[in-house]
């Protein structure tokens, strides 16, 4: 254990700084140590939690956000791992290092030196639980797809098609014998975190949920106290990642042994504890048998610890209400899934998928993708991951490229008419969306004494063609009389 | 005018009985004139009102309801059309007389002889106003179609697509001079009767809409006075013709100087006069992008002289909602046309509109039909009538057999899940629709201890499979994973 008080002399601005150092072992050192640092810059202090590894190793880790030099002090309760000291330079970011991701402009999103970051989400629930080969693959499909974020669980999913044990568990014990809340495996925890270093290593944002309804171990009905024990945990290992996403829970609405005041508890201990303030959302179930017209039963996402709202929903039509709403960035996490699973949920044609990523990002939001297809072997890509067997993923690309091409995206104040979704800047740019609808021609209402560019984009078949002349207030365009056309306007000179 | 006191001898039940008599035609006989007959059959009285044909001929019209011997005696304040009487055979109706349409069994529709009533609708507002030869090929496509109710206007239409003048109007004078609303046009009343007739004689129900906003003649905002006239004159002109449906409105919301009062009058004047007690509807616009979740102003379909919802709305889901909510039929009489029109309303693909009928009727409701393609000459099926271009017709006729093969469909208290539409009755037949979801199969709930035979359908390619075996609670139903599937489930022995 003599490796355990060397550390970096240098960490990239945003980079994972890591000092470890020997402790107790015994009795409960989870629960009856604690172990943090003070790190300093210049004037600015921030205390950090550190964490217990196992075998008596202790560990703190820090994401710097400015380059330069920093030093810091533990402070334990336990002798020998308070007052240890040290410093480090902070360098400047790598290639493809821009840092975490925050909320810009109310309703978008940036990294931190100031990158815009356009979410386009998938999600693989569990892919951290399939063991190594699987795992690799999911790591070797991303690699090839267009996604910049993907949903995930620390704790793993019991649910129809999801019934094989995974290979390790957050806490130690097993599902026969019962496991012990106040205890956590930190080889699990190593697992989740190389995972996420992968991820980060693809330029992909880990959305972590936190809790989900899906469960046979009791991981989704422990005490309060387990719970705030597992959120501090989870933030003193894994904050310090500047890809990582807190994403309170999976359809939160389904877990019974929660009130909506442990919701709120929950957020403010990550809100407390996390020194980032990484991005912070919970994630709604709703049968639209009952809800399917209201969000009433949805955790209020304007509550100041909500920093975006992650909805599930299937109809994309409701994103420029939910902006005026909170005035904060939507995020569609669910809006069923590309497949042909016997569930609803995971049935819809790659048309419908591609169809909600253009209407839900042309009226401001943002959307996740999901793929559900029957697998002689259950491995589907919405909870295990493995390889894409879809069609609407290289159409999310085509989408991605055009509006990373582009200016954030705002409601516009020109009325383009209710069976077309409008995003853009006004009298710069709009991006215009015809969905399902397929008129022949439109006479367009564009702003006064401004001449604009149009190219027709066809969604589906991810062409683009520029259109003849140049067009202004009352320009008639011609459409092509199908559906999944769009209409790129840009302002000319 | 000799002939004006001869009548015919018989008249079969449910057909259109005429008496004429020669009476004032100085002064105003529109207004100045009372004219009626009380009809007996046994010891039953129903008092007519009979309406001013020009050139001082008068004419009261009946629709007998039961075969047998028939007196009447007329009703005026002009001497020479007081007092007259005669009587008729009323004898069994020939073939294809049901008698007009009634509510039946709260949600649905059946003649008055008990046959059952599907309404499979169409829309050609104004076809009735576009001369003779493109009337007689909308009479002619209408033969070939799968519809048996039209919604159709008094009222010529201005709106895009409609500039030209009509004909004839209902009203003695022009455009450039204005209109008397005190007199009446008879010329213009005897084709629309004409027109009523040919309908007749297609079994397709006439739903005329009385009031619309699509006005350029000051037919839309009309005094009450006149309002009332007219009403209790195309009563009196109609009522006898059995295929009459009356629709208060088209969009009556968009009717700026008419008042909800106005419209609660509108349909007593018409519940009071009518002796037949036709069908009563009123047409709601709404706005998606105000309305898009609501029915807040909507007429309330629940006052006791509504007989059924007449519903303008995109998404059938709710079908089922409206039905428990106003416990009456639900007809949706509008959710988009199938064409290419730059208007959003108007630029549905053909399976978009068969899919809103699947739904619908499914959910228990009824749909209507309109096509909206762009034409060199702007002759479009929704308003002018001529010829039909599109591909839903022929689903919707291979859906209306389906439907008419069966029981009434009511909501089932199996759970088929969200993502499929069902109708049926419990434990004996269920129709099933997965719409543009598409399973690769399914696990059926079914009542216990029955066992079902079931068909697979493929509504787009208008095919019935029937499936191997017999099912049961629980059994696994494998289907081809591609949008626009049914299953038709019925009880074995």
């Amino acid at each position: 254990m003599s490796a355990f008080d060397a550390f970096p002399a240098e960490v990239e601005q945003w980079g994972c700084f890591e000092f470890r150092a020997a402790g107790p072992a015994a009795g409960n050192p989870f629960t009856e140590v604690r172990f943090a640092a003070r790190f300093q810059f210049k004037h600015r202090v921030i205390e950090v939690d550190g964490f217990y590894d196992g075998n008596g190793e202790y560990c703190v880790r820090f994401m710097p956000d400015l380059p330069g030099r920093w030093s810091f002090e533990t402070v334990s309760n336990a002798g020998e791992l308070n007052g240890l000291t040290g410093e480090f330079q902070c360098v400047e970011p790598g290639p493809g290092n821009h840092g975490p991701v925050k909320v810009s402009r109310t309703y978008h999103f940036a990294y931190a030196d100031g990158t815009p970051f356009v979410p386009v989400g998938t999600t693989c629930y569990v892919w951290n639980h399939q063991g190594e080969a699987l795992e690799e693959q999911t790591l070797a499909s991303l690699q090839q797809a267009p996604f910049n974020k993907i949903r995930m669980c620390v704790f793993p999913k019991h649910y129809d098609y999801n019934h094989r044990e995974p290979e390790r568990y957050p806490y130690a014990g097993s599902l026969s014998e019962g496991f012990d809340f106040s205890r956590f495996d930190p080889a699990y925890w190593r697992h989740l975190e190389r995972r996420i270093r992968d991820l980060q290593a693809l330029g992909i944002e880990a959305d972590l949920i936190l809790f989900h309804p899906y469960d046979r171990w009791g991981f989704a009905s422990m005490e309060p106290d387990a719970d705030d024990l597992y959120l501090r945990y989870a933030v003193a290992r894994l904050a310090a990642y500047r890809n990582i996403w807190w994403s309170l829970a999976n359809e939160y609405d389904l877990m019974g042994s929660k009130s909506m005041a442990d919701w709120d508890r929950f957020f403010q201990i990550i809100q407390t504890s996390d020194p980032y303030q990484h991005l912070r959302s919970i994630h709604n179930w709703h049968n639209p048998e009952i809800h399917y017209r209201s969000n009433l039963h949805w955790y209020d996402h304007g509550k100041p610890w909500v920093t975006h709202a992650s909805i599930q929903h299937h109809d994309l039509y409701f994103v420029t209400e939910w902006r005026e709403q909170y005035k904060k960035p939507i995020v569609v996490d669910e809006c069923r899934y590309e497949g042909n699973l016997n569930h609803g949920w995971g049935n819809i044609t790659a048309e419908k998928m591609m169809d909600c990523f253009w209407e839900g990002m042309l009226r401001g939001g943002y959307v996740t993708h999901g793929e559900t297809f029957v697998h002689p072997d259950d491995i589907i890509w919405w909870s295990h991951g493995g390889r894409l067997h879809g069609e609407s993923a290289a159409r999310i690309r085509f989408l991605r490229e055009i509006v990373e091409a582009g200016p954030a995206l705002d409601t516009p104040a020109i009325h383009f008419k209710w069976d077309a979704a409008a995003g853009g800047v006004d009298g710069e740019y709009y991006l215009l969306y015809f969905g399902a609808s397929r008129p022949a021609f439109r006479v367009l209402e564009l702003p006064e004494g401004i001449s604009f560019e149009i190219e027709l984009i066809d969604a589906w078949e991810m062409t683009i063609t520029r259109l003849d002349g140049l067009f202004t207030n009352g320009s008639r365009v011609d459409l092509p009389g199908k559906p999944y056309q769009a209409l790129r306007i840009r302002r000319v000179g």
